[in-house]
């Protein structure tokens, strides 16, 4: 049984006193803590802290230091530091996993920033998707809340974001546009445009003595069977005159062969089964794949179907569209849900949240009957526009079945004879082409696992780059150009790389404890007993109490907890006997180890069994 | 915040007296818990048992009630009750989800058939692995200890995993092979033999007055491209002359077009890859595709290399393999790990568990280091001759990291070049085969999620059959062939089919409070409050006890605790002004709702708050 090794001995972590709040790890050679509270009226009980003893870099060095997003698909954040100014590149987010239960998202960690706060000159941000601005609103504070430089819709994105925590002050925000020139500190700065699946996505050039630093953000190409549109090209131009010293690009995709499939195929795919559908089109996509979105509500339009969007996510973004002035649906296009059955249902696309089976969703209130505005029916069309995030796989079933049960057509990525999705990343080819494009001098993959920077790494040398000129990081390294950009190395030191952990108010990156409490409690439960003590005695003064959840159905298992009384009542009584004063810490984890082991023996469950005595 | 309302006012529910132990769910109106507890010197503790008033067939009636397995992949279980007698086909397990924290795994639910317990006449094994195999522990006791058939293998399998039982009875098996004939109570049943990753698999034909009820079990065609080989044909040769009434068959693969891919690409494509490397060569697998392993060493033989078994599954079932008499490794091929460096590493085959990233396995404990016997180094190919389970990707994405680390090469299922794995089930041109061949009356899909079920339902439909014969079950069906065999129908009662959960020693279908109670502590913790009250002046005796586990580092939260302290003394002896007697319960709630709501407010946490009152 592996869980025994996950869960060693929970009672001699649990058997002591009361007073050690929330933690199990006993002794006094702990880090402290760096986790901050962040309260609603924003008050910060900043802990102490360590302060960090890396150098700040050498004149004609420049330092890259990625702080999240090459250990993992997400949360992504570069920061550029050169002389004294630092420029800091996207702050995304990640979503919980199995291992941290109860945990809201995951950001970057921020210490190397917070630490030089008076050096950032801004935050640029590449494009609106939650892995690279999802961190804004609980990064901007902690850094200072240097300026934000991004286009107009990814600003308008986070603006809309940044509303759901009124407690934070406003955003300092510059739109820039694809041509525009900036200059922060001492460093110039220019944008180009890129292919994403949201419009207004940007590519950054970070001018240095020795070249550029170029990073397209998320991107794949604009291109048809491999010919790359004469727009795409006109974007990239600029790179056949561009002295790239380096590139820092995306790995999402690195594993998968060929091009990417363009989006237009979508577009085709779509139009052809909204063509083709008698009922009503129900068509679930990621709420970010914006541009999609948008060409639905077009295909809508030349059909002269209706359009309703349902779910917070989608309207909101399409809001943000119509306001950055890229979304322009007719008049009467878009109707209330309400109005659904006023039309006849092959006028009727309905656009919904939902396709990766979250359960209160649109499709997934929908497929559980508990959506109150909408009830499917047979006839209806289901598309589920996306692939399915890894981790997902097991909810978009639960999600299929539900549908299924409707008697409605499922038509989904895997299965389905038309595209009806596509990456926004760009795969081995794209790559390949960007790499060739931006021939840069030195390269540091970002943006996926370490397999696939590892990969990544692989195709950069099977173009002719040396393996000496590419370095593979994970959060936290800190690379330098040095020699007057000559050579790219790895410092020794890394910035604390540990994922900070936003937990509802509080942020840290040190919650390992109350984490891995969490993963023990689910696994088996808890068992609390209190003894009341005659301290002048050492006997009992009354029945212990007993407080369990999660452990087993005690009800039905009155015997056992008798015979926990029982032994209580001998390990506090014969324990305390001849003792004076009673050493109560001794008691506690004798108690707590025998009725650990008492437990086990009876139900193969090791609760977290937290002994309280009370000495009357 | 979903989680708000996954989590409905957890005071309210705990703020009840500690005495109703493990519930958080009050009031009397609660079904009686079905759980029984198996303690290990094999006592029941068995509950009372609402009798099923589902009456049984009728004369000439034939009752198919699929009991696990189509509702998901796994848990395979199906019983077939023609007049007195009951045969119950397979006994498989699940593992546990995110939704089960802490459950060890999922068996079907056995009530029907412990309710007729006198009239079950046989278990029937298909074949070895877990999804038919792994309930037969735990259920064979359940209902009645009946005499198990199954193939040499197969049996042996079981009786090896009954071993980790040993508080359990021995299994009374009975071998048949393939061309046996069995007569139990008055259904005569035959055997036929199938292609999967397993040997000894094998399919049941159960007779009756109006035809036969037949299934393959799990199975694929062997075949290339498309051409079934003559050995398959003739162990199939015997429908063409049988009069099938019903056909139950699985439904895992009917999502994937074309044939499934043969097992002996596999074999070419390892072979291949096997000569091709000049290092050490590690292949992880399911240790249930024995077939696969087994292929391997005599590869190895044929390369004149050592082969090293590694992780406690794959040594087992290559051992029964032995003793099934299949499996004569010819001496000195098979070597201990501890002579791995004996040998030059070209001459090195190492076959480990581990190929979904499970941390504990062979392979996650060499990529992580912790593996006393084995060190990565670069030149060494890691070959991952498996698909990735769903739910299962980010582990296999942390393994492939770590393994990537140690500069190794690896080769996994996506990506690879040569093929390293084929499922052992058939695709949808091998169910069209089995269809034709079989020309069933009726039939029922099984094994599967509903929605594949009803896939399946299509491909029989386009194949010519009626959708009036088909019937999609869903766990608990009761499925009746009624007027001499000529129609099919679904009886309105359903039986019991809720998921029996083996939890420790206890297994149950009503585990949901205490499963309730574990996902809500991986949330957010709890928060214990013991106050000693005077019970004479309602006033604190001291400073309350709070015990904290999983909410959040209070350590560094002192402030909190001292503001909840003030609470707790004020909410006691405010509400127990001029009460005499003091109103316990009254209190109790109060101060539950006062703390929840005050944690919320500072923390947006909602830890399970548990007040516990002391009177003295």
């Amino acid at each position: 049984m592996p869980k025994l090794e996950q869960n060693p001995s929970p009672s001699l972590k649990a058997s002591r006193s009361s007073y050690q709040y929330g933690s199990k790890k006993g002794g006094n050679n702990r880090r402290p803590r760096t986790g901050t509270q962040v309260t609603p009226n924003n008050t910060l009980l900043t802990p102490k802290k360590k302060v960090n003893i890396i150098p700040p870099p050498e004149s004609g060095i420049i330092r890259i230091i990625p702080l999240g997003g090459v250990e993992e698909i997400g949360k992504n954040m570069t920061a550029i530091e050169i002389g004294d100014d630092i420029i800091v590149i996207d702050a995304g987010m990640q979503f919980k996993t199995e291992d941290t239960p109860g945990i809201d998202y995951i950001i970057p960690n921020t210490t190397y920033l917070e630490e030089r706060k008076d050096k950032i000159r801004a935050m640029i941000v590449t494009h609106g998707h939650l892995d690279h601005i999802g961190g804004i609103p609980l990064v901007m504070n902690r850094i200072g809340n240097p300026p934000l430089y991004s286009r107009n819709l990814t600003i308008l994105m986070m603006r809309k974001r940044q509303e759901e925590f009124p407690q934070l002050q406003a955003l300092n925000t510059n739109i820039v546009e694809k041509d525009s020139v900036v200059t922060l500190g001492n460093i110039r700065i220019r944008f180009f445009g890129v292919t994403h699946t949201v419009p207004d996505s940007m590519g950054i050039v970070i001018e240095t003595p020795f070249g550029s630093i170029v990073t397209p953000g998320d991107y794949k190409l604009d291109q048809i069977d491999g010919k790359v549109t004469e727009e795409e090209e006109k974007e990239y131009a600029f790179f056949d005159k561009e002295k790239v010293l380096l590139l820092l690009t995306d790995s999402t995709n690195v594993e998968n062969e060929g091009f990417s499939l363009p989006e237009i195929k979508v577009h085709e795919g779509l139009d052809k089964l909204i063509k083709q559908g008698n009922g009503r089109i129900i068509i679930a996509a990621f709420s970010s794949h914006l541009t999609r979105l948008m060409k639905i509500v077009e295909i809508a339009e030349s059909l002269g179907k209706k359009i309703i969007l349902d779910g917070r996510s989608i309207k909101t973004n399409m809001e943000i569209c119509e306001q950055a002035g890229i979304f322009k649906p007719k008049k009467g296009t878009i109707i209330p849900i309400e109005d659904v059955d006023s039309y006849p249902p092959n006028k009727i696309i309905i656009l919904m949240t939902g396709a990766q089976g979250e359960e209160f969703a649109a499709l997934g209130r929908v497929a559980n009957k508990t959506h109150k505005k909408l009830t499917l029916k047979p006839g209806d069309t289901i598309i589920l526009s996306s692939s399915i995030v890894p981790g997902n796989e097991i909810s978009v079933q639960h999600l299929k079945d539900n549908l299924t049960r409707h008697g409605v057509r499922i038509i989904s990525y895997r299965t389905s004879e038309e595209y009806i999705h596509a990456t926004g990343h760009g795969n081995q080819e794209d790559i390949k082409w960007l790499h060739r494009k931006t021939h840069p001098k030195f390269f540091i993959p970002i943006h996926g696992w370490h397999s696939m920077l590892v990969k990544h790494k692989e195709i950069a040398m099977s173009l002719g780059m040396s393996g000496e000129n590419i370095i593979v990081p994970d959060n936290g390294s800190i690379i330098e150009i040095v020699d007057s950009g000559e050579r790219i190395v790895m410092r020794k030191e890394k910035a604390p790389s540990g994922p900070m952990m936003v937990d509802g108010f509080s942020i840290g990156d040190e919650q390992d404890v109350v984490i891995r409490d969490r993963v023990m409690l689910a696994q088996d439960g808890m068992f609390v007993l209190i003894a009341t003590i005659d301290s002048s005695t050492g006997k009992l003064r009354k029945s212990p109490d007993i407080i369990s959840r999660g452990f087993i159905y005690l009800k039905e298992n009155q015997e056992l907890l008798h015979q926990v009384r029982l032994i209580i009542k001998k390990t506090i009584e014969d324990g305390s006997k001849g003792m004076n004063p009673i050493n109560f810490d001794l008691i506690k984890t004798t108690l707590g180890d025998n009725i650990s082991k008492f437990l086990f023996q009876k139900t193969a469950k090791r609760p977290l069994v937290i002994p309280v005595l009370l000495s009357i």
